[in-house]
């Protein structure tokens, strides 16, 4: 039915240099919550450590909107440590030499899962905007295949941040018995009106860019670089607190002394954004930056509970470690409370920490010693409890 | 040397619909920051109420980023009432029955004054990138040539949110004479990173946009629209809060009771941001916007006073409300109290209010009770002090 091996090009946007692949065929295929049945599937997957003999040390790994399957290991495209390196390795909190980690990318992505980049086989042509829409619900779906495919029936942890940490969230209300633990990092259990306003100028701007060609420009062998840039530097805002943005850049000038008076890069944090922006369309495809944005925005977990999103999470046993930054605008604290409010309501054992940082949203990726030491903390805990 | 006329039109970009145009020949250049003496220039505003004999109650009120001359009569593009209507007419806190009320377009804008789409007289074509950069304290001197002009030598009060904030302030650091009192309202001193970072991105959309061409669409006959809009969208969140966006919009679905799966505005707030996005593209021209949100980034008053703000203040006898709103995150209240300290420190009077409000930046523009009460109480306690 499905084959774990070295990775196959299928399309020139999906390769998946240097991941596993696991396919799955017409008799498998994904049921997505708009009701299109997706096959064929192909999942690219990267893992750290071992499997223990009881197969009960897997830790999963999910990225946010642009990430992907290379949590810990040099990135194939850009040469830079792997955007998880500070949580997973050997010693690190999500430790290689006592968990197995999986981190795969997520259906929709570009780095080699089944994406609107892939070619659909029916005809012989990338999916583009035929492709369908998929959910964070539908992402778990997968990741939960692949999990079947590797022979894992429980996963110790579950952990992610950002729209990683929506899919833990997810991981825990849609299949709580495969769930031992859980760290829903700078998260919510639904995305705001101001992160859907966000989304959506990202996804305008690269609809308006002309190479876009209603989304078919890789037919056309072109590509809406300018537009997926300019999504990208406005999304990179969002993801530093204005603190960073002051420290880091304050109203430094870049390379001269006094101000051009042109629409040159005067401020260095002009030019860092534009850095940004350019350097993200070397390595993500503007579809799926449309498709993945979009699951993030239809994101509720309350509303397929009846509204009350404590629902979602009755009767669970999985432990869980929420986490949030003080300085995080777009996922802010409350986000994370009113996940804590309702494991508490649906009396699941949590654990709650704000961290004092003035980094922002980012500050999940980034080396914080509160972060270290509390998710190092978290596991080692839940470890010793489930005997690894 | 000038003349107050009906409006004439000099090129389709620049038109001053039901606007005063004053007029400002090569013999009275207005020299700008960047050292260019800019001429011919023409400035379109508007006035209400009546000027006393002593020529004592002149307010200059000073309009945002995407303003106008328009405060307080019927847009004439738009249909729409004035920006700052809730502000300005009888009865109202500029209250036209008692004072003589100003309002000009800034140069480097689009409805009148001269700006990127003006007819440069040596070429014949419109300036586009061609016209000179101008700063806060270019708009302010040029304002300082209408209010002379208009042959008034003090002005009873200088107010504005925003952009015009600044304007404010500039007036009251450059001409302290020639303020009796302001009211720097919802604004700072200082452009902060994050909102140049904001800025570029607005920027970069435009240019982005292939119908720009360089900053040259007029002469092709074209606009970048698409550019414009995305833009506009991105500036728009950042001037709600995330409270409002989440009163006004929610999650709720736009004219349906369940998801599309598509790229449709499925949600209100999507259909209002796009909304947003191509109202805006109508009245304003895309140069313009480059230009002006320039000048933002530039202004920085404690720079251009040895870096000591109140070094910008000393010894003013001008009568200063600042006044901030609690859920504005583009200009928070952190920078109106870095205003306050410094005019404290300058030994000017000060009143400070933060007034409690959900509606975030663009509150100023609202009917904000709170604000109505406090201008007010303000300029009529300043308007019997200077005995109008």
């Amino acid at each position: 039915m499905t084959s774990g091996t070295l990775p196959q090009i299928s399309a020139s946007q999906v390769e998946s240099p240097d991941s596993l692949v696991a396919r799955f065929g017409p008799e498998r295929p994904l049921v997505l919550d708009s009701g299109v049945e997706l096959s064929p599937l192909q999942i690219a997957y990267q893992t750290y450590g071992e499997l223990n003999a009881a197969r009960s040390n897997a830790v999963l790994v999910c990225h946010a909107l642009t990430g992907d399957q290379h949590a810990a290991n040099v990135h194939p495209v850009t040469g830079k440590p792997g955007w998880w390196s500070t949580m997973v390795g050997p010693g690190k909190p999500i430790d290689t030499d006592r968990y197995f980690v999986i981190c795969s990318n997520v259906v929709g992505g570009c780095l080699g899962t089944t994406g609107p980049a892939s070619i659909n086989p029916e005809t012989g042509k990338p999916w583009a905007l035929t492709f369908p829409l998929v959910t964070i619900r539908d992402m778990v779906r997968a990741q939960a295949m692949l999990v079947d495919f590797l022979g894992i029936d429980e996963l110790f942890c579950v952990a992610g941040g950002s729209m990683g940490g929506m899919q833990v969230l997810e991981w825990a209300a849609s299949f709580p018995e495969r769930v031992y633990s859980a760290m829903p990092i700078a998260t919510a259990a639904i995305h705001s009106a101001q992160n859907i306003a966000f989304s959506e100028v990202g996804r305008q701007a690269i609809m308006a860019d002309p190479e876009w060609r209603g989304g078919r420009y890789l037919e056309a062998g072109t590509r809406p670089a300018k537009g997926l840039a300019v999504a990208r530097m406005g999304a990179h805002i969002t993801y530093l607190s204005e603190e960073a943005l002051h420290r880091k850049f304050g109203r430094r000038l870049q390379d001269r002394s006094a101000p051009t008076f042109t629409f040159d890069a005067d401020f260095q944090v002009e030019s860092y954004l534009r850095h940004q922006g350019e350097a993200f369309v070397e390595r993500f495809d503007a579809n799926s930056y449309l498709y993945v944005t979009r699951a993030m925005d239809y994101f509720d977990i309350a509303g397929s509970h009846d509204g009350i999103l404590a629902n979602a999470f009755r009767g669970t046993r999985t432990r869980f470690c929420v986490i949030s930054f003080s300085s995080d605008w777009l996922f802010p604290t409350g986000n994370s409370r009113s996940v804590v409010h309702a494991l508490n309501a649906a009396g699941a054992s949590v654990s709650f920490v704000e961290i004092i940082s003035d980094k922002g949203h980012d500050a999940f990726l980034l080396d914080e010693p509160e972060l270290i030491a509390t998710t190092s903390g978290f596991l080692a805990a839940a470890a010793r409890k489930r005997g690894i």
